[in-house]
């Protein structure tokens, strides 16, 4: 393990206070060599050559809502201040995919390592980012970027090299699973499941990335591009959302022990890359319950392989982040 | 990646065939630099300092039964041949241990990384080899042990580095799932469903350590011992098998929409470790059918996350295997 990388955190959200957390806890346990050097939030930024205290600037931020100094932010971090690794989790529009892809282009420029829980700069830009990165001999990884909590990435990199994956199938979006879930189990039609899930605030007042199934084919894009070699986007792919299914489909489903979920599909041999309803067994391992995310992986070796767990989540992101640096840590490309 | 490591091959079943077909392949494709100087087999060995001619070898082997010199042996090889990792898949008995555990520390002793797939050298012997490994600093690994193609040990080694794990609850024992599965689904008896497993080669002629628990066991101590950190034997444990389950209680279970599987259990703060039948919902996602493992473990980060694969199988062995060398020649600890 390289001696005290120097890390900077841009973004002060839960994820961003959960990662800055875990690695001081982390350190203080012995269990990681690495130094936080910056951190900004949307309002101001601090920079420490030697480390920062994060209790310290944790318990400022809760108290005055603001890190550091304000007449520093975010920019001024990627592009001056020391670090080794850049853990990218600004607010980031996915459709922009800005401030987040300027961020990574600069940090990777200056021959840093880069992690980014952030879809766009993945989804839309990865060739050239991925071409930065080789350029100047540094990581780059967004693990969290898809199914949360679930290593899915790392599963295909690393614990699946020997075998040919076949096929990946996969309920990406937890919002659509917690709707589907809620007409399917308590009969509800799909606006009372819509509005419930609005509630809750597993769906955006605009919920549409969610419901027509641009949030699951964009994760679709990225296991595409990243892991399996191609080259797609959006427009590639056939995509239906889940906005038409009627409690009157669920209840015929249900008529035959199924029920329906919005599946994201690869196979890679055939380039068919979809998302759209599907009927299921109500026991088939792909149907879990609520705002869950789960992928089968059909390979030639390992046979079929299913993960299931939290799709998103400010902690379970923060798990995915954790892991990352600690591949960069270890050197792991 | 490091240059051309040399690999030996101990053990030429479905297993070891497999592993030096993949690792073949794998090097064709340019994905793999590695060779392999050394095989063996029960009667015979061959070693080629420049690397062997994988199908010349494995097409004389199906011919003749035998892969090289019937002047030398496994031990042979493990001794003398060139080899920077020895991947260790002799027929061992899980009780003695042995041949494997010798082939082990000599390989080991001599600064060869080492990669197995047998149970009982890790379950007996593993502070004894770990302190062997760390002496010489080469890498020990055996993904295979545990749950077959499940790559539940990197999971818990890498991907979930800053989480506490606040439990693991598994099927580790297929033979077992497909009795009770079958016990549940079409009525059968114990003896019946042991029965049907006999013939599809499920269960051994002597069938206890699947019925009584021991094989599931075995590896909550190899998952307690290596991952958690604990130094318990089988005796440490409370193990119960399914050879008292009675077709009843699989009734009793049904009506309150449920059913019985054996669960393995670790939960390190309380230093528990069981396995026991369990009453579970069959909406439960540990509940999965016919040989399948599965496994679940609750961390604080990541949440709730579960793995379903084959626990077994000489395929799923092998991309076990497959990933632990893969983990070696990236010298990921």
């Amino acid at each position: 393990m390289k001696n005290q990388m120097r890390i900077a955190v841009i973004g002060l959200g839960a994820v961003g206070r959960g990662v800055v957390t875990t690695l001081d806890r982390m350190q203080r346990e012995g269990n990681l060599a690495c130094s936080i050097s910056a951190v900004s939030d949307s309002k101001s930024a601090l920079i420490a050559q030697d480390g920062i205290d994060i209790p310290a600037m944790l318990r400022r931020k809760a108290e005055n809502g603001i890190c550091g100094d304000t007449t520093l932010n975010s920019k001024d971090v990627v592009e001056n201040a020391p670090y080794d690794i850049l853990v990218e989790v600004s607010p980031t529009d996915v459709l922009s995919a800005e401030p987040a892809t300027e961020y990574i282009k600069t940090a990777l420029s200056r021959g840093a390592h880069v992690v980014t829980s952030n879809k766009g700069p993945i989804a839309l830009h990865y060739q050239e980012i991925l071409a930065l990165a080789k350029e100047h001999a540094v990581s780059l990884r967004y693990e969290a970027t898809v199914a949360g909590a679930i290593p899915i990435l790392h599963v295909l990199e690393h614990d699946l090299i020997g075998n040919k994956i076949h096929a990946l199938y996969g309920i990406l979006n937890g919002t659509c699973n917690y709707i589907l879930t809620r007409m399917s189990e308590e009969g509800l039609t799909y606006p009372q499941a819509l509005e419930e899930a609005r509630k809750l605030g597993y769906a955006e007042a605009d919920p549409s990335a969610d419901v027509k199934g641009t949030d699951a084919a964009t994760k679709i894009v990225i296991l595409a591009n990243t892991i399996f070699g191609k080259s797609i986007s959006l427009n590639d792919m056939s995509i239906t959302g889940i906005d038409h299914v009627t409690d009157d489909a669920l209840r015929l489903a249900a008529g035959h022990d199924s029920t329906i979920r919005l599946i994201g599909e690869i196979i890679p041999e055939k380039n068919i890359y979809r998302v759209s309803p599907r009927v299921l067994p109500k026991n088939h391992s792909l149907v879990v319950d609520g705002s869950l995310n789960a992928i089968t992986i059909k390979t030639d070796l390992a046979g079929d392989l299913t993960f299931i767990g939290k799709g998103a989540g400010s902690l379970e992101t923060t798990s995915a982040i954790i892991s990352d640096i600690f591949y960069i840590l270890k050197d792991i490309r």
